[in-house]
């Protein structure tokens, strides 16, 4: 194990996220919260330092040549995931806004994992500069800080596609181009370009002032879901809303489809089976909840936006929302849940188990029938023409089995706490797969602060395994990998 | 595909279904229910009769030697299963005990695959011949009914095997000798044995009749769970509950095991990794229902029996109740789930996923967090001492995903019935792991009468699926089966 290589990207991160913190800083000093203002800089001063002293003093004599692969990789990436949360919740808890530690570190974890469930019960109540870094940890976290790091700095020694590999959500890592800083710097400029775009377009609407509109372009560009009002967006216009829509589905979308948009290389882009399949499973999910609303007798014309923003909000994992869907009937429930483990694409900034991962587990479960058919028969599976490996298809079957169990045993933990089932499955749902709306005791709009402290534990890590898709948090726990 | 072979199998089954439906009968003449015993006598001389038509007459010059291999196996048995519910459904629709066929069928269903979800409201108004049938597919079902024909005839051309690897539970046949014939008849006569064990020891107890033991013995047996009384199993002497519970968990165990303890091998059969996980889950399950029991204040001493009872009955899939556990914590609930979802052992009459599988899937977990820290070892997965293929690794993996997919869909089809999710999820749970109690608005003793004809099919379709372990009835419905 190469530990200084690991302890110098923990430093980077500190750093980067000390630097960070200015931004909070600058929100308080133009709203006049001075104090939070302080806070943020303080904050921002001590994490300069410390990664000064890592990176620096400590690490001065670090053998830059040793090299930085998989395990490391994986490991730097779920320790810095954690540290971040850990330094992030600090200002929350210091300006008094959340004033306890461990709400504050699941308040920080939500955000990074673009989760969205918060332990605030009154959002309004909260300074400025803390709901803007709320909702920062969102914008950030979706692309996520190490490809952050990737692209503004080059790495010596070892391979930064291990840390890319970590970090970055689906089955193979989104290589754009041969070099991962490249890669990184484009999947950023696209971002920041999206973000812009929906910023802009939502910015003058009278319904939503400009903090707010920083900050609900921030949470749906990491598809996270912090609101700024009580009620979400049900207050914003419903062109807003529509907007939102809109932008959830696209930030949900493979960034490798934008990338081939770039290089005019549109029919391929079109041609993807991930992005055909995604649309195919979202208007499915809109369609049959239509159906079955009018069919119950909740009526068309009102619920028009809302199922189309719902199941956007919850395919995409953003989790904003606009209407209370814990009234609907119990099948759109299950459609939700359904929604929530498939998730946004690959390689985007959605959770969930990824539409790429369930394309292959499907195509598996029609070779295994031919296979009964026609034993002899050498069959491959193709994606976009080309054949996926069979270690691939193994690792996805393996990754699914293991989803499957940690939500057995975090279910099993949190319905300690005596909620309904239907509260503790939705809970555990919801923060796994990054999503960040309740059902059942929780309606829409309501905290998670209800839970115990073992229980709000068990989501911290459950979104935390989600958002680094269990292998990184996984290794991190294993004895194994601290041995010798 | 070998048509005339599997119609040559549906021909014995019908044959045989005829025979057997001669018990019913007598028990109609001993309890003086002489139209019930007419039903039963007509319906068994049509079976043995179209059995003959078949067998002599349409496949006169069928080519005995003509293979019956894999695919071949998979389809009779999946037709063999369907088409002896649709028989065995007819006496219950004709005497008029159940007034709706798809009831009828429900029943059936739910009676071979030792499921015991019941659609009938008042039980002790049921005719004698009716109950004892609806008890006896329980034990025709837990071996199976076409392991008992190859226990009894030899099989000329192709390979009988290929019928029990359909018929049979359990990631491998369990081949307990060479020839699958002396296998058969190795396991049915175990299975008689445990049967008659069991009935000797309850028979005299003075809270349960001759017929109740009988009836009860072959719930037990076959992990079926039908009750012949109201409140299922809560009437009986607490001497009776315990009988079963030790029986329920006996007959969840791989019969392997008794194998190798006829043979004096105990060592190795105390050995049996399967056996150990089984008794380890079970005792777990337990433990952490009477903790939580005794912390929110249902009290210990008489909640002990019930929780002893309530796990092995969940665990062995058999669906026999002494208390309402819907009345306890949602903690309970979701281990209850988790045993449903484990099941009992492979190479017993329990349905679920089985034991054997489940530890397969947690030692790949293992192995893959080895293989990120040392990803050029070469490991392999053993149990009981031997590697296990990658081959069957893989399909365990894709099985458990297929076993989630029809999980999902079932759960979205019977959610439309507008029931709340944990009546839903339950009921699903309940018919595709064959247990048959449900949670939530169907509380314990409660029919599975109130679903709707649609959702009603669909358990119908999932106990068949569960029972079979899915691929026999996938290939079924696959078109691809039927070409040329």
């Amino acid at each position: 194990m190469n530990s200084k290589g690991v302890i110098r990207i923990l430093g980077f991160v500190i750093g980067l996220e000390g630097i960070f913190f200015l931004l909070p800083t600058l929100i308080g000093l133009i709203y006049k919260e001075f104090f939070g203002a302080a806070v943020y800089f303080a904050t921002a001063l001590v994490c300069v330092l410390v990664a000064f002293l890592i990176i620096k003093v400590f690490l001065k004599k670090a053998d830059r040549s040793k090299g930085f692969y998989g395990k490391e990789g994986f490991v730097a990436t779920a320790l810095s995931w954690i540290v971040m949360s850990l330094i992030g919740a600090v200002p929350f808890r210091v300006t008094g806004d959340i004033p306890n530690y461990l709400d504050a570190v699941y308040e920080t974890v939500s955000g990074f994992t673009t989760t969205g469930a918060s332990i605030i019960t009154d959002v309004e109540s909260i300074m400025h500069c803390n709901l803007f870094f709320r909702s920062f940890t969102h914008w950030l976290g979706g692309m996520g800080v190490l490809v952050f790091i990737l692209a503004i700095m080059p790495m010596a020694g070892g391979s930064p596609l291990s840390l890319m590999k970590a970090e970055s959500p689906g089955p193979t890592v989104s290589k754009l181009v041969p070099k991962a800083q490249k890669t990184a710097m484009i999947l950023y400029g696209l971002y920041i370009a999206l973000t812009l775009t929906e910023f802009l377009l939502i910015v003058f609407d009278p319904s939503i002032n400009v903090f707010e509109s920083i900050c609900h372009t921030f949470g749906t560009a990491g598809t996270g879901g912090f609101g700024v009002r009580n009620n979400s967006v049900a207050s914003f216009s419903p062109y807003v809303q529509v907007v939102t829509t809109i932008f959830m589905l696209l930030f949900g979308l493979n960034f490798s489809f934008y990338y081939l948009l770039l290089l005019k290389r549109f029919k391929e882009a079109l041609k993807l089976s991930e992005i055909r399949w995604y649309f195919g499973i979202y208007f499915g999910a809109v369609a049959l909840m239509l159906i079955d609303l009018v069919i119950k007798g909740f009526g068309f014309g009102k619920n028009l936006i809302a199922v189309f923003f719902s199941c956007a909000s919850v395919m995409t994992t953003t989790g904003y929302t606009v209407a209370d869907f814990g009234e609907w009937p119990v099948f759109t429930h299950v459609i939700f849940f359904t929604l929530m483990f498939i998730g946004g694409c690959a390689g985007s900034t959605g959770g969930g188990f990824k539409v790429a991962r369930i394309i292959l587990l499907i195509k598996q479960i029609g070779r295994d029938v031919r296979k009964q058919i026609h034993p002899n028969r050498i069959t491959t599976i193709k994606n976009d023409g080309k054949a996926v490996s069979e270690e691939v298809l193994a690792s996805i079957n393996r990754l699914f089995i293991t989803y499957v169990f940690i939500l057995v045993i975090s279910t099993l933990i949190i319905s300690l706490d005596g909620f309904d089932f239907t509260t503790t499955f939705a809970a555990v749902m919801s923060t796994y797969n990054n999503i960040g709306v309740g059902l059942g005791d929780i309606c829409v709009g309501d905290s998670f602060s209800m839970f115990s402290h073992t229980s709000k534990l068990v989501m911290i890590l459950d979104m935390l395994f989600g958002r680094l898709e269990i292998i990184p948090m996984l290794l991190l726990f294993s004895p194994s990998t601290w041995k010798k």
